[in-house]
Order: structure tokens, then C-alpha cells, then sequence
């Protein structure tokens, strides 16, 4: 049995997803708990590579372990089952079996990425860790221009200047479905779906969007920095903390829940 | 200048609000940060006590520093200046000047608490220790029959069944103005509106409503418990980490903000 599984996590205390030599990672957490469950060798590929802080509310993980033996778990029981070998900070949520040749990353269509910005002078004593403090107001004006910018993210680009110095990719071209920008009270949104994603592609982006909200870049920079690939042009990287993998999109009917 | 702030925490790291020796306390933290920021000593009175765990998203202080001097700082500036000396899970985020004789104990005429229970088979590793994981789904029923025994906790009774054992208050009178179940999702949130509140009168209500929803007590068993008077009749004491006091009221008029 290979099971697909959805796991959710709060990337704070993790160097990230993928597993490293002496760091606590999600991957490792997740295998370690499979192992244990199963009482083989597992393994765990994920669906992309979050970053240090990064949360997900929907990761798409696909569990083979190794020796299926007599202790075959039917996938409706596996979120019950492994809950007790995972920490706090990791759930799997839901689980089918894995179609044939399915790689969560490669099957991945696109994924939806949101990051969340406390709006608000004084810091939120319930949002540390998870939305990125910046206390100056977005008005209607400041949000209207991100607006515009994130109108130009959007389509079919070489992204080379929205990603961090130093990433070994060579085809920085991506699509990007849609970039929006919403507020709800004092939290202010940016959503960002797109087919995939370079290193600190979003994080970028949303240092951009802010730079243009402050009047330190104007709307149409945006499409300047595309065009010349350069990374010095594009805002600030934002912090990790306040990004989260929302949705990963799977072709429709590939995914068969029981 | 006496001043009267609303701050919000999260419980989680603290031993309770109340200022014990050898621990971590949201009135120790909150007196250091004013002691730092005015530079003499200072006194800090809250609203309540608040127990270990529990979270607040307004709790009203009143802040007394023993010498003015020639460091006074405007009640608007307070938010702003004392941030830096406050850790994460404690912020200050409104002050005005105290009204005369004001004592925010004293002079609020209720309180709401919110009890958040994450009711969904798989842990939500977003609400660790900020909701009570229970993972019998709460149906229509379920709810109705909790609504039902909420009813009859609200007015005016002796809430002795709903205190701790060994508590030392006399008067065990209290009144509560609403008591109320929703579903929000996955999420239900139970708030109560009272004059006051006893040792784990929140946590013992919702143990006892959960009682109602799962068939171990029926709804108007509340009415035999609150005559009996015996807190062993009345259900389990919820977790703490589900409790968040969500609002301090005041008379209208009392509290004027610059």
C-alpha cells in the first residue's frame, strides 16, 4: 500500500520540510512517526519544500513504507492510527491510497500560497510566529496600488528577479494564475496561486507589493523587474513566518477519497 | 498619571496572570516592562485572575508608577513605548488616563469568556493549547441539548457545583446574564456573560455541557446541580488552554480614550 496523506503544520519550531542532518524537520518528524507506526523503513516525499517558519495548512505527502507485511493500516485509519507518533505541531488530516506513479510534486497542477500581514500598531500576542507585524496602515490607496502590482505578478513570466541569490534553478519561468491582495480587519492577505514556485518566490513578492505600498516603488516597477531578471530591483524578502501553504491542486478525479 | 490599559495575552507560557514567586506571570512581565519603560517602581492591578493557560484578548490594568518625575509619558505614547520591553505573548494595545478611584476589578460589570473546542477527529496544529481538541463530532442534537442546558445556567443562582473544591469564596451567588453554544466550522465556541466568576466556573460549565452533549447528563440536570450545590455532580473541568477572556465591560462613559 503507498498512501497519499494531507498533513497540516506549524513551521515555527521546524528548519523546514525537508529532512537535514541534525535540524527538526517535518519530513523527518513524519517519517520517524510512519516507522515508528508501521514498524518498517518509510518513505516520504512531500509535495515542495517549505522554508524554515514556513506553515501549510494542506501538504500533500505520499507514505510507502517498505515492508507492508502483516500490519497493513487501511488509509481511512491511518490519521487515528499515526496521531499518537506525531508532535504536536504536525496532524495528518486525511488519507486515500495513492494512485499509480503518484509523486505529490510532480502530480502538484499549482498550489496556493497565502501570507498574512498584522496590520495593526501593536503587535498580536496570538499572531507571533504566524503573520508579519508591520504596523503601518494599508489604506484604501496603499492597498489599491498593491493591487495594481500584483495585476502585473500575474501570467506567464521569468521570474529570475523574484528569487533569492544564489538558487541553483535554471528555468525561472513560472505561470502565476492569480495574485490578490484582501483585507479582513487588521490582518491584510496576499494569495498567490501559481503552477510552481523558486525559493523565496512569495516572500519576494510580498516585499515587493509592500515597497510599492510605501511609495518606494510604483505599480508598474513591477513589470521593469520582471524584464530585467534582477533581484537587487525587486522589495525586501518578508519574513517566513507569515507564509502558508494553503491548497495544493491536483488534476480533478485524481485523488480518490474512500 | 495612573493608567488604564487593555492588553491581550497568550496564556499558554504563564503560570496565570497573578504575580506568584519563582514563575513566569503576566502581571511579573507586564510590572518589569513598566518598570523599564517609567524607570521607578510600579504597581500593575488587573480585572481578574486569569489561570495558567488561559488567554486574554482584553484585560483591563490599571498602572500605577511611584514617581512621576520628568519621564511621564502621554497615555496614547504607552503602546508604542513599552512594546520593546514586553515579551511576544503579552501586548499592550490601547491606554488612557484612569479615571479617579478606578480600579479595574472593581469597577467592571461583567466579563465574557469564550471556551474554544476544536471538534474534528485530527488535531488542528494551529490551535495547540488554544483550543480543547474534542473529537466526537458535536451534532445538531448534541448542540441543541447543550443550548438547552445553557439556558438554565443563565441568571441569577448559587454557582457553589460550578467552583473548584477547596476554593475559599463565601459568597457563591453569581448572575449570568447569557450562556450560549455556536458552531463555526469545525470550531465551537461557548461564551459566558456574567457578573463575575467563580474558580473554573467557565472551565465547569463547559465540562458539564460537553456532560449534556454526549448523553452522561441530561440538559435539565444543570437545575438539580445548581440546587444540590455539589461540584461533584456537575461535569469535568475543561482544559485551560481552550479559555480566553474576551471582553471586560465597563459602565458606559467610564473609561474615556484620548
Amino acid at each position: 500500500m503507498r498512501y497519499l496523506a494531507f498533513i497540516q503544520y506549524l513551521g515555527t519550531a521546524f528548519s523546514g520540510y525537508q529532512v537535514q542532518p541534525n535540524r527538526r524537520t517535518v519530513q523527518g518528524d513524519l517519517c520517524r512517526a510512519c516507522e515508528a507506526l508501521f514498524a518498517c523503513p518509510c518513505r516520504v516525499s512531500g509535495c515542495s519544500r517549505t522554508d524554515s517558519g514556513v506553515h501549510a495548512e494542506e501538504f500533500c505527502v505520499l507514505i510507502e513504507p517498505a515492508d507492508e507485511g502483516h500490519a497493513a493500516i487501511p488509509p481511512k485509519k491511518l490519521p487515528l492510527a499515526i496521531a499518537e507518533h506525531l508532535p504536536p505541531d504536525i496532524s495528518l488530516i486525511r488519507c486515500t491510497e495513492a494512485p499509480p506513479d503518484f509523486h505529490p510534486r510532480y502530480a502538484a497542477q499549482g498550489k496556493i500560497y497565502r501570507y498574512d500581514i498584522w496590520n495593526a500598531p501593536a503587535r498580536n500576542p496570538f499572531l507571533t510566529d504566524r503573520a508579519w507585524h508591520y504596523p503601518r496602515y494599508l489604506d484604501e490607496r496603499a492597498l489599491s496600488r498593491m493591487r495594481q502590482a500584483a495585476k502585473l505578478i500575474e501570467g506567464r513570466h521569468d521570474f529570475a528577479a523574484f528569487m533569492a541569490d544564489g538558487s541553483a534553478i535554471v528555468d525561472t519561468v513560472r505561470t502565476v494564475f492569480s495574485c490578490t491582495c484582501e483585507r479582513e480587519g487588521q490582518l491584510v492577505h496576499i494569495r498567490v496561486h501559481g503552477d510552481g514556485f523558486l525559493y523565496n518566490m512569495v516572500r519576494i513578492i510580498v516585499g515587493t507589493l509592500i515597497a510599492v505600498a510605501t511609495d518606494k516603488l510604483a505599480p508598474q516597477d513591477v513589470q521593469t523587474i520582471l524584464e530585467a531578471k534582477r533581484r537587487v530591483l525587486a522589495g525586501m524578502t518578508a519574513p517566513a513566518c507569515g507564509l502558508t501553504l494553503e491548497h495544493v491542486i491536483y488534476p480533478d478525479g485524481l485523488i480518490v477519497w474512500e
